[in-house]
C-alpha cells in the first residue's frame, strides 16, 4: 500500500523514544503507534528531523521503521531518508520499503541555492531511491535554508511522477498553497497531497487554502485530527475555536531547538513515552520551562476537556 | 531626557506611513503618535526594520524622527540607526539626538560570526556614534543571522556604559532573559532594560522571566500595555487570558515578509493610517490574506471588546 | 558617453584614498586617475566594495565620483550604487549620472534566494534608477551569497535593456562565461560586456573563454591591461607568462578581508596613495604580512622588470 | 601508532577512486598508497570532503580505510568521521581505530554559530568517539560556514587532550597560525600540529608562519613534500621558486566544486587512478576545462621537470 497523491488527514511526525541510558525504547514506540491510531491519524511519519534521525545508526533506523510499520498495521508509514549522500539514502530506502513503508521523505541539503540546483537534486534523489518509490518533498526553508518557489515545486512534480506529497512548512506559506492549487486548477500541474508542518502554527488557515491535512509533531494530534475534520466539513468557527484553544501551547512547542524537549515531556505526561530522554546533542527543559508547560497544560484543560494528561 | 537602563513598559515599533504615491504621510505620523500615547505606551521606536528604514533617504529619516519626537512630547523616542557603515550611522545619530531623540537602536550586520567580532563591532559602533549616546542592542538572529550569546551581551554591557537596553528577539529566548537576569543577580553584569520584540509572540512568559516590557509592532499596542501592566501587577491568569485572545492575530502578523502589510492594513482599519502603502520592494496582501485578517479581527472582537476597528 | 555592451579592456576598481585622520585624500584620487589612464585602462569603477562605499556619507560618495569623472576626462567611470534600499540607490545614481558617470554597478542584497527573487530585484532596481541608466550586474556569490545562474542572467539581460555589462566574479566561473557566450551564439541572449573580477585570479583563462577584460582592483593594472591585450591578440603563452609572474602576489591580494590593506600598501609603495589608511571597521597589515608583501614584490621585480615601486 | 601533536610533513587528502560503474576501485587505492609513500608523505587522510565520504555506505567507508591502513603500513592514516550525528561518528571511529587508524578528523556541522556552541560540540564529539582517540580539528569556514577564532581553538585544545592536530584552512589564515604559535610561546596553549589545507594555496607562507606541513589534495604531493622540506631547511627562495611553478595549476585545482574533477583527471593522467569517475552528485570537466588542465600541465612540465604524466 504505497503513498499516493490522494493522501489526506493527519500524519503525525513521531519522535524517537529513548530510555534514560540512550537505548531505543521499543515499548514506547508501540504506545506511540496505538496512540496515533486512536487519535484518528491517517498515517505516521518516522525518522524526520523531530525523530532525531541523524543521531541513529543505520540498523537502529531500520528497526524503528520496521516496528512502527508493523504496529500501524494497515496505516501508511512514511520514513525520512534524508542523508548527506545518495548511497545512504538509497540503502535506507530499500530496507524500509522492503519492510512495508508507504513512501519516504526527502529534505533538501542546505547547500542548494539556485532553482536548477534544487530540481537537479530531486531528480538525482528520485533516481537514486528508485522511481517506483513514492516520496514526500519536504519544504522547510527555516531549517534547511533552501527556498523552493511554487514554480520549482511544479517543475519537480512534473518531472518526477514519484513525488506524491508536499510536506509544506514554508513560512509564510499560505500563498504557496494557493499558488500550487491554482497550478492544479489551470492544468499546469497534476495534483499532489499537501500536508502541513511548521508545528501546525497555521493549520487553521492552511486548511482553508486547500491543504489536505497536517504532518507535524504537535503533542495533541487529536486536536489536529479534529481541526482537519471540522475544517473539511465546513464547520469553520468550530475548527477555529478548537485550534485557538491549543494555540498558546502549540506556539510554545514550535520554538526551534527546545520544541522536541517540550513534546517529549508532554507525551510522557500523557502516558505515552516512558522518558523524555533525547540523545546528544540535546537541549533539556529547565525547571522554569517545565513550569511554563505545566501552566499551559492546565490552561488548555480548561478550554478543551479532551486534553488529558497525568499530574506533573 | 535620555534613555536609561530603567526604561520599561511598551515602546511600539512604528511603521513609516506612506501615501499611495510613495511620499511620506505626515498626518498619519501625528495620528500614530497620538494613538501610541493614548494606549499607555511609555515610548516609541522609529526607523526600525518594520519602519522600512532602508527605503528612506537620509533627509526623510531625519524628518520622520523629528516629527515623532515633537509629537510624542515628553515621551522618549528611540531611533533605529543601523547602517552598512559607521559614517552614515554617525550622521543620522547626530541629527536625531540633536532633535531630541532619547537614544538609538543598532542591529548587528549579518556578516558577524565569532563572539569577538560581535563585541568589536559594538565597541566601534558606540565609539562612532559617541559614547554619550544611549543605545539599544537589537538581538534578532532570525533576521540578522547573528547569534549573540548571553555571555557576549554581558561583555558588551560591561565594556560599553552607553548600552542601556536590549531589544530581545532571540527565538527561542526565554532562557536568555533568565540568564541575563541571573548575571545581574550574581553581580557579574549591571542592570539593563529588556524589552521584547518577536512580534510579542512570547510576551506572556517573557514578562514572567523578568522582561521589562515590549518593543514590537503588534497592531494592538493597547493589549501589549495591558498585558505588561497585568503581569507586573501579578495578575497572571488575567494577563494570559487577554494575551491568548490576541494570539491568533498576533501569530498571523508575525509572519516574515508579510507582517508589515498586515499591520498597515489593520492600522488603516483602526483609522490611524490613511493608506497601507509600502515603498518597494514590498509584499502586498492578497484578497485571501485580507479576508483572513478580517476574520481574525471579527473573532478578536468577540473576545476583547476593546479591540475596535472600522468595517472592512 | 554612456556605458554600452561593447565595453572592453580594463576598468580598475578604485580604492577610496583616505588621509590618516580618515578624511578623503583628494590629491591621491587625482594620482589614481592619472595612473589608471597611464596604464592603458579603458575606464574605471569607483565606490565598489573595495572602495569602502558603505563607510562614506552620501555627500562624500558624490564628491569622489565627481572628482574621478572630471579627472578621467573622456574615459568612462562606473559608480557603485548598491544600497539597502532603492531610495538611496536612486538618489546616488541621479547625482553621479548628472555629474557625467557612464553607468552604475548594482550588487544583489544577500537576502535574495530564488531565481524569481533575483530577477524581480533587478527589475525593481532598474526601474528605481531609471531605465535610461546603463548598469553593471555584479555577480559575486562569495561575498553576497547570492547565486545567479546563467539562465537567470539571461532573463535579466532580456528583460532589462539597460543591463549592459556583467562584472563576473562567480567562483568557479569559467563555465559561466562559456554558457553566456553560447546563449549569444544561439541567439537566445543579446550581447553584453563581460569584465572579470575575483581579483583577476582566473583572468588568463577567462579571456580565452570569451571575457572582454578585467574589472578588479589588483594593484598592477598595468599587468591586467597587458594580459588582456596579449590574449586578445592571440599571444597565448606570452599572456600566461606575464600573468603567472604576477600570480603569487595576485593570489596574496585576493585574500578576503585583508586584500584591501595589501592593495593600499602597494599603491603607497608605488607612489600613488599617500597613506594606506582605511576607515573603520578595517583590518590592518601586521608586520609579518607587510614583510610577505615586500618579499612578493621583490620576487615579482625579478620576473617583470616593469613592476616598479619605492623601497619599503 | 597513534597520531600525536608532533605530526609534521605532508598528509595528502586522498580521493576515493571509483570505477566507471560507481563501484570502489580497490586497485587504484593501492596505487594511491604507493604513490603517496613514494612521494615522501608522512601520512595520509582518507574519507575527507574530497574523498566523497558522504556518498559512501558505512561498510564501504570502513573497507576503504582498512585497505589504505594496510597498504600504508607503518605510516599513519587519519580517517574523516564527520557525520550529522554522534552515533554514526562513534560507530565509524570504533571500526577504523580497531583497524589501525592513527586518528580521526572531525569537521564542525554548519549549524554552529557562537563560540560556546563550537566548544560544546567538540567536547561532545570527543566524548562520543572516546577520549583516547586522537582527533584532528578541521577548520574550514569557506565550506562549513563556521568561524573558529584562535581563542576558541585554544579553548578546545585546552579542554580536550585528544585534540592533537589542526587541519588549518581558514581563509585568510596566515595570522591565525601566528596567533596559535604565539599562544604556545606565551604558555597559554600546549603545542598542536598544524597542517594546512586550502588546496595548498598559501603553503609557502604558511610554513614561514609556523605550520608543520600540508594536509591537502593537490595532485602533485611530491611538490608539497619538497616545499615543506625546503622551507623547513631554510631554503626560502628555492621553496618559493618551486611553489610558484605549481601555483597556476594549484590555483586552478582550488576551485570549489570542480577541484575534485581536476584532481581525479590529473591523477589518471599520472597513471594512478584508472578512472576519473565520481559518484553523483558530481560535476564533470567540460572539454574546455580539460583543455585548460592539459595546458597547465604542459606549462608546468617546462618549469618542474619532475612533473611527469601521461600524454592527454
Amino acid at each position: 500500500m504505497l503513498l499516493t497523491a490522494q493522501a489526506r488527514g493527519v500524519f503525525p511526525i513521531a519522535p524517537t523514544p529513548f530510555l534514560d541510558d540512550g537505548a531505543i525504547d521499543t515499548s514506547s514506540i508501540d504506545r506511540l503507534a496505538d496512540f496515533y491510531k486512536g487519535c484518528g491519524s491517517t498515517g505516521v511519519t518516522v525518522l524526520g528531523q523531530l525523530g532525531e534521525a541523524p543521531k541513529l545508526e543505520h540498523a537502529e533506523s531500520v528497526a524503528i521503521a520496521r516496528q512502527m510499520i508493523r504496529r500501524m498495521a494497515e496505516l501508511p508509514v512514511v520514513v525520512g531518508v534524508s542523508a548527506p549522500g545518495f548511497a545512504a539514502m538509497r540503502a535506507l530506502t530499500r530496507e524500509v520499503m522492503d519492510a512495508g513503508a508507504a513512501g519516504v521523505m526527502i529534505a533538501p541539503p542546505n547547500t542548494l541555492r539556485t532553482d536548477d540546483q534544487i530540481v537537479a537534486y530531486y531528480r538525482q534523489a528520485a533516481e537514486a531511491i528508485g522511481t517506483d518509490v513514492p516520496f514526500v518533498l519536504q519544504d522547510y526553508p527555516l531549517t534547511f535554508s533552501v527556498q523552493i518557489s511554487p514554480g520549482v515545486i511544479r517543475r519537480i512534480v512534473t518531472d518526477l511522477p514519484s513525488c506524491v506529497m508536499l510536506k509544506h512548512e514554508d513560512w509564510p506559506g499560505l500563498e504557496k498553497i494557493s499558488a500550487l492549487r491554482a497550478f492544479e486548477k489551470d492544468g499546469s500541474m497534476r495534483r499532489i497531497a499537501i500536508l502541513c508542518g511548521n508545528g501546525g502554527l497555521f493549520l487553521d488557515y492552511e486548511m482553508e487554502r486547500g491543504a489536505d491535512g497536517a504532518n507535524t509533531g504537535y503533542c495533541f494530534p487529536d486536536m489536529l485530527c479534529d481541526v482537519v475534520r471540522l475544517s473539511a466539513a465546513g464547520q469553520r468557527e468550530e475548527a477555529h475555536d478548537l485550534f485557538d484553544a491549543h494555540l498558546p501551547l502549540l506556539r510554545y512547542e514550535q520554538q526551534p531547538g527546545i520544541g522536541l524537549a517540550v513534546r517529549k515531556y508532554i507525551l510522557m505526561r500523557r502516558g505515552i513515552l516512558s522518558s523524555p530522554a533525547q540523545r546528544k546533542p540535546a537541549v533539556a527543559l529547565t525547571a522554569a520551562a517545565r513550569g511554563e508547560v505545566d501552566h499551559l497544560l492546565m490552561r488548555l484543560a480548561r478550554h478543551d476537556p479532551r486534553a488529558r494528561f497525568d499530574p506533573a
